[in-house]
């Protein structure tokens, strides 16, 4: 089955309180699509954190001893260190221009997902401003699933994504922060393949699949459109959350 | 811009020296499409390989003391345990049933990317096969690539693909091990975003995201799909090769 990605147009820059399932609907329209059972739709962090109201005014901040010292370790601002413990459960590495903490929602991320980029406060243009994720993405997830589908009746799956690099490699990926209505993990153990082996691979991170694909097509730059539509996504829809995309520490071999 | 993922229908069991260019070509025809500027077509490495030939029967594998000493922690099969040596430069990680290597070509993967599955030799049915990846498969893209845009006239991409696991995540995602005419890292630096700020994510691994997206539609049972054309790659193309994305050792901060 052909799957198709739409970035949605016409999506305005998000306020704290905005709906976003207003936004959403009205992108879809913009884009001729109706929702049909089965669609899924991708959003980027920074628009459901900012209506969230997910922004910290730095000036607000008062870096702790530990944030200090990690600061002059990682040669970042001390209020966003601040920010990036009070937001992680462990700091994993820390390097000049980089502090890797697994995040208080489980992933392993950069600076736990805190984002200088395209913020603006309600005060001064010249106060600086960042944006937290969202407290509980699944959550985030569910509450807009529930609303595209009661405004629509069709069977929807819905994600919120951010860019994570990876160990191993260069460059930044799409990869799935909270989602409901969709599978995380796609278990193909004891599936046969043409020849009757058992498959070699039996575990596929479908949630982090559908979030590159979406990411792919929502670009990152002034021209960045945060909310896709998929259509043909090819598993069943199920019942699904961020869990089981998150490997245990304990079996974890590149920590 | 719409970004289409369509898995071409009737591929058929290939085998050693099958020409996958026609292979693709009559793919595509099946499918009703027609190649365009701009469009991208995504392997799997399994055809690949099978086309070059990179099937080796395990009962001509002798096994040195180095892959017998690795068999036993890894529990697994000693022939295939040398043959893993033989396409790595590094072993990173022994478990039981898991054996992490950074493979000749580059990248870090479980096995050295050798398959079990879906591969049958030449002889008795019997005899125990397994499939190496393909030598080089930068220039397996290429090669593949000068043909199709010969027989179309299109200037296009085109990339082989295999499953990697993740260190933090569960499951295995759609990765790039070769491509020719599209580019590995987008770099945004210097990019500023809606605010006038400098973009917190500067490099973008997109041929890893075509690559993950692409997996998403190809499947990995008997249903399974390993030719997928893609329209809408949001990004330029260009030349580029593996190289960009793989992250030197000495920079790696989870080897």
């Amino acid at each position: 089955m052909t799957l198709t990605l739409t970035p949605l147009p016409g999506i305005p820059m998000v306020r704290p309180g905005d709906d976003l399932g207003a936004i959403v609907l009205h992108g879809l329209e913009a884009a001729g699509l109706q929702l049909a059972d089965g669609d899924v739709l991708v959003l980027a962090q920074k628009i459901v954190s900012k209506a969230e109201g997910r922004l910290v005014a730095l000036n607000s901040v008062t870096p702790s001893a530990r944030a200090l010292e990690l600061a002059a370790r990682s040669e970042k601002d001390a209020r966003v260190v601040e920010l990036i413990l009070q937001e992680s459960r462990e700091v994993l590495r820390v390097r000049p221009g980089t502090i890797i903490v697994e995040h208080r929602l489980g992933f392993v991320c950069a600076s736990a997902g805190i984002d200088h980029s395209n913020v603006a406060g309600e005060g001064q243009a010249d106060e600086e401003w960042v944006l937290l994720l969202p407290q509980d993405p699944d959550q985030s997830a569910a509450r807009l699933r529930q609303r595209l589908e009661a405004a629509s009746g069709a069977r929807l799956g819905v994600m919120i994504i951010d860019s994570h690099g990876r160990a191993w490699r260069i460059g930044v990926v799409g990869a799935a922060i909270g989602f409901s209505g969709l599978p995380g993990i796609v278990d193909m153990r004891g599936q046969a393949d043409l020849f009757g082996y058992t498959l070699r691979i039996t575990l596929i991170a479908a949630a982090d699949e559908l979030a590159a694909a979406a990411s792919l097509v929502m670009g990152q730059a002034a021209e960045g459109t945060p909310v896709v539509h998929g259509r043909g996504f090819p598993y069943p829809l199920r019942e699904g959350s961020l869990g089981e995309l998150l490997r245990p520490k304990e079996q974890d071999m590149f920590r």
